[in-house]
């Protein structure tokens, strides 16, 4: 069954971490919509600019439109969770139980979308406090799992994280 | 009176946040020393890349040794945040009472720090939730003074930022 994947995304995210998920996702048949602050808008990855053409702006969208999120990791999170449309847009992915995929910074978003109290969680090392202040239960393993939401922390988690998101996705 | 003035810092600052509060420090006459990760590196700028040579590592200095403490924005302390040397450090201050300055992402040291319960703060748009999680209290202006923690939120605060900071070392 192929699944319509919203890809959360803004300037500096992680460019393996939008690169091989991406891929992965592709590869298995699964399309990708680019969802960002501005449609036709090209961002970059932060250490090989990757660039990416936002297929549509968060406020433009509808979740029921996708079957599953995914927030690649970087500073782009940092960039998108000041806009109350991303922000939106991925609290009803939590609220729906549809999967959610993220890796590395991809928790701040469900952070500031208050949907992390009591889920299991694992994400970058610099943002641990901040998981467990918002009530998240931080979790030191290359992939979490927990319920519809997947889990990883950084880029040499990527094979499991990907395995693991086709996996639910199947 | 000089005060001796660690700035905590690694790359990716916002380069305006710590090139005008540290001409200020200098032009009244107080000394900074760049406290980071590793003795001699030189860290840049995000946006400009300014360079700064790292005076000590936070693992070889004493909080005794200084007289305050400023934590500039941007994507450094993001970058500081995982290093127990630099938590242990801007704990210190924190718990003495010595003047803290923090801008933008700097609040972000604090919450790893567990030291915002109960204070007064401002920062980056997109670290509300992080600050309100950690029991710090937000206010949307462009200088909180809480005892002796002084915050501005963006770049625009800088010159409101800068006098207060002075004004506390006078």
């Amino acid at each position: 069954m192929m699944a319509k994947i919203a890809i959360v995304i803004a300037d500096m995210f992680e460019d393996c971490e939008y690169i091989q998920p991406a891929a992965a996702f592709k590869e298995n048949g699964h399309a990708v919509i680019h969802v960002g602050l501005k449609s036709g808008e090209c961002v970059k990855g932060e250490k090989e600019q990757t660039p990416v053409v936002i297929d549509a702006a968060a406020a433009d969208v509808k979740p029921a439109d996708y079957d599953a999120l995914f927030i690649p990791g970087g500073y782009s999170p940092d960039k998108l969770r000041t806009d109350a449309d991303v922000i939106r847009f991925v609290r009803s992915f939590m609220k729906d139980g549809k999967p959610v995929f993220v890796i590395c910074h991809g928790p701040q978003l469900l952070i500031t979308a208050s949907v992390l109290a009591g889920r299991k969680v694992t994400g970058s090392k610099s943002i641990i406090q901040d998981i467990a202040n918002a009530g998240g239960i931080f979790t030191d393993r290359e992939v979490v799992i927990d319920g519809n939401l997947i889990s990883s922390r950084n880029p040499r988690d990527l094979p499991a994280f990907c395995t693991a998101c086709l996996e639910m996705l199947s």
